[in-house]
């Protein structure tokens, strides 16, 4: 055993190179076991495994900086610098998170989670580097997949630009790399990162620019020349064109030859330099290599067959997927549009019976409200399934091109609300805060699966301006849903559950749940409660809640969600003041990110368990 | 005179094409008189004058639709399709906008103000149209500015993906046509766009392609070489590289050129299509040609001179600039980051006295954020200068790139709160209420110059998080401002300006001065108030809020934003129940969009200006 005796990068470094690979083969099934038990990101931590060491081989770690995009596929990084044991815990409450994180090591260069931002920090990170005039590399490592983000793009651009000294490694687990290609390309990549030709290149560039007159042209058309041949031969096309030196394919699984080429890279030492790494999602493991998708994030499994240790129940993703894709059967009207999450959504069901009427644009959210605009603009129905925290990156594009049109795009909102052991870059907690301030917004909040899908059912009549509709991450016990009918939605109608003048307990969406066991737990108190199912954020029941409050003694809202600028604040907001004053507190998420571990930990402890909700209430009414 | 004699679109057609050269011209000066009188966009409306009577002159517009991107380039455009006699209105309450818009004709595809949507919604309206199985035209006018922005970007790869039939114009104002390099590519363009060449084309590759085994690779072989060949003789390798077809430079200014090319264009009838269009902004008028940065949004001026009508003052962006540079000095670890907005935003006053720490990375508001944070990781100062309304673009890059990681990067908020003539699009009324979600975000808000001036030294200095100062569009009367020195400013204590137990009011920066003003006319109806210039929103001077509202007998709150998720309701979700009960009502905008025209009329419009205030307060108050 290698990793037995690995404690550091520089035990790493000891290591002679044709050892790597056995180490890799360890580092993996360390990863497979570990994941087995906690769930996590997958097949992207097993395909960067080979690229991570030979990256951490070359480099000089953690003075040189390793920035991973998205940083899911960090955890064979994790492991070789230094967490090596802590990484049992990973993804559980105080233990180590599923992404990079600055506080955790000194390797984690920056904290990430979204997507895309990978090459925005290595130039931002070259510039100061350059200013305070230290001397060491920056790589950026981003996925194709990434790549398809805007804010990558202009990055790039800015790169281009700039032409700072930075590596990009371009981590292509799309295509295949075939033997004839890899063999051609192999030799012409030796060629360009040759310190003969560079040279040359350099200096001849030098020579062309001093001719008088035609010097510029000349240079700018050899420079095109030369990216033009190499367009032809290798897929660096895109980059040249944007001024940026392309190298390779290279195989991202061979370590040797990585550490060969990244020597080189990292030789030529100026300006933006861009390899291009072919790997493959969740190499070495069989049932992740078949099905990459549904190992990109997954829950414990058996390592032995790859099934999913059940849990039972269907997601909400799924309900939500299946029932548009049920009432697209006949409303050929309906369009679906997923930012690359066609699994996480649900919308593979829509996919099924309408391939046609299916789009996935890429890591490309903002496009994605914008493309769904114009459509709703022509009379088609185009609902975007998108996760809440990604969302966060259209924001603009649904104030300025679908909420002052009042255009009827419809938002499923998935992973609303926290999302447990991906953490703090990825709970769903502000999107209340941020919509309600939309003009023209309508924004529901099912309590279970058949609200959900009562609720999309009536999304699809809904064509006076855009609509939300917020569901949580999790799965719903009742499984024994039809898709094919459903039962009228009204919006701004809240649904009172039980009848009790002590306190109402205004609840949102899987909040209504947790209220309805307070409501239990307050009767063994001899306490009386209603509770609320407020169904619709905006518009709020405001005549409904007016009411309840009037008739009972006290009231609480819980949601869940940040209390800034969430429904506890607008209820306040909306009540005159005599009943606001009746309010003993609001249950949700103070202002602060919230960290990563199950769920249930998570409201225990910000007080949004049963218990300390009681025990607040009761203390409260002064019982 | 031609123009006179136009009334719609039809009158255009009707004309011979030697005399459209005429037409522009009389458009063009007619442009120019409006804005003389109105301000406007001059500048790019003045580039495009050619262009848009070709558009309009070849496509059967409104069934074809032409998509502009930003919009402010449309005055040509809504002067030919039946808005002449209006649109000395320009800009005006009750007129016509300076952005296309949908309520305002047919000819008006979408309402647009910000840059790089128009190809999402080209994209997103051929989809629908295809499904509806309509045969239209769908033109996207987009500028290489625009183009710098990311989810222009993401369409494009959308686009290239789908291969639906959509023509892109690209304005391209940054470069120059020499007359050499214009002849090659026009004798190319011809033979590119050339109905025999392109028939030919499809017909080989549809051979190609049924070769058995080699088929694709051979075609995708040969489409790289044809696109390579003319990446070198043509400026389209990019696109191409997307495999998006690419035509031109063509000279933007030529109207029977490009109404040929169009054509030419048009015919091909299949997949997505460029056209490289060379324009030069405010072309025809000398003044603007020189100057075109200063054109391009500017209020009245003198057509003979080009000299704007002073109003004296200096604007608030000016004193930012002015400030930084002032600062920057001394601090050599300030860097200045622009989307763009250089001018706007005051930054050219740093840029001079530090080009090297000033950089404007394009229309690219999601990389601005993202860069700058890792700056500040490196203790580097960053101070990103933006636009209230261009911000909603990075929010997700503020909370998970900035806030996450607590990085001290400094927003300068410009042009926050209403911003008058130009409109729904750009108002800035959106961001306290985003922004205060934000854990770790400090937000200030100066009430004058002086105040701006303290608060900028005073973010210099904070180091513990992200930090906004938010400040309106327009001028100060203080022109006699010091910038090397300052008043030490504290966050998070509210400043008393007046004494008076009836009523309280909490204002929050360019409101103060008229929460003054109404102190001054209650005055004299024998009602004493508090005024207090809040100056710091997050966090809240809640210990001075609560004290003075103890000590008055009412409330109000003013400030220039939504009032849902605003301040207001901050201070009302703050205060204890019988506190907040004191509260009379909150100025500042209700939840809906707000149209164009004087400041002054819209907060009139809205019951904001002094005298509905007072109205308001008195009955309120039972006087």
């Amino acid at each position: 055993m290698l990793l037995s005796s690995l404690h550091s990068v520089h035990d790493l470094r000891r290591l002679s190179p044709d050892k790597l690979a056995q180490l890799a083969d360890e580092v993996r099934d360390y990863i497979i076991e570990v994941v087995s038990r906690n769930g996590g990101h997958l097949a992207s931590s097993l395909g960067v495994v080979e690229l991570t060491i030979a990256l951490h081989y070359v480099f000089n770690t953690p003075r040189d900086k390793i920035i991973w995009d998205v940083g899911h596929q960090c955890y064979a990084h994790k492991i070789i610098t230094g967490r090596k044991d802590r990484f049992a815990s990973l993804r559980t409450y105080g233990g180590i998170s599923g992404f990079p994180k600055r506080d955790e090591s000194e390797f984690d260069a920056f904290n990430t989670g979204h997507s895309s931002t990978s090459l925005s920090l290595a130039v931002g990170e070259a510039v100061a580097r350059d200013f305070k005039k230290q001397r060491y590399d920056i790589i950026g490592v981003i996925g194709d997949g990434s790549l398809t983000g805007g804010m990558a793009f202009e990055a790039l651009n800015h790169i281009g630009h700039l032409r700072k000294n930075v590596i990009i490694v371009i981590n292509d687990n799309e295509h295949s790399i075939s033997k004839n290609v890899g063999a051609l390309s192999e030799y012409l990549m030796k060629l360009i990162t040759g310190s003969l030709y560079n040279r040359l290149r350099r200096r001849s560039h030098t020579i062309i620019k001093r001719i008088p007159r035609y010097g510029n042209a000349l240079y700018e058309f050899l420079y095109k020349m030369e990216a033009s041949l190499k367009g032809i031969l290798l897929p660096g096309h895109f980059f040249e064109a944007l001024g940026i030196r392309y190298f390779g394919p290279v195989d991202g699984h061979n370590i040797e030859l990585m550490i060969d080429l990244f020597r080189r890279i990292r030789e030529i030492n100026s300006g933006p330099r861009i390899v291009h790494v072919i790997t493959k999602k969740g190499k070495g493991y069989e049932h992740a290599e078949k099905d990459p998708a549904r190992f990109h994030g997954i829950g414990p499994f058996d390592i032995k067959s790859g099934k999913s240790i059940a849990t039972g129940g269907i997601s909400f993703s799924a309900v939500a997927g299946k029932t548009l894709a049920s009432i697209a059967r006949t409303d050929k009207n309906i369009v679906a549009i997923t930012a690359a999450m066609k699994l996480g959504t649900g919308l593979y069901e829509f996919e099924k019976i309408a391939p046609r009427r299916f789009f996935d644009v890429g890591i490309a959210e903002q496009h994605a409200l914008t493309f769904a605009a114009a459509m709703a603009s022509k009379g088609m129905k185009p609902f975007v399934s998108i996760y809440s925290t990604f969302l966060q990156r259209a924001i603009d594009q649904l104030i300025h091109d679908v909420a002052i049109m009042r255009l009827p795009v419809r938002l499923l909102i998935d992973r609303a609300g926290i999302v447990g052991d991906d953490g703090e870059t990825h709970h769903g907690i502000f999107d209340i805060a941020i919509l309600k301030n939309v003009p023209n917004m309508t924004i529901l909040a099912p309590s279970d699966a058949l609200e959900l899908r009562d609720m999309i059912y009536y999304a699809v009549r809904h064509d006076s301006g855009p609509l939300a509709i917020r569901f949580p991450r999790g799965k719903t016990d009742d499984a024994s849903i039809a898709f094919g009918k459903h039962n009228r939605f009204t919006p701004g109608a809240a649904h009172k559950l039980t009848q009790g003048n002590d306190v109402a307990i205004f609840a949102v969406g899987d909040m209504v749940s947790r209220a309805l066991a307070v409501h239990d737990t307050l009767k063994s108190h001899r306490m009386k409660s209603t509770v609320i199912n407020l169904l619709s954020i905006k518009p709020l029941d405001s005549t409904t809640i007016t009411q309840i409050v009037r008739q009972t003694r006290h009231f609480i809202t819980m949601e869940n969600g940040i209390m800034i600028g969430g429904v506890g604040e607008m209820i306040s907001a909306m009540l005159p003041c005599a009943l606001a004053s009746k309010r003993l507190f609001s249950v949700g998420f103070p202002d602060a990110f919230v960290t990563h571990g199950k769920n249930e930990d998570l409201f225990t402890l910000h007080g949004m368990d049963v218990d300390s909700i009681v025990t607040r209430l009761l203390r409260a009414c002064g019982k």
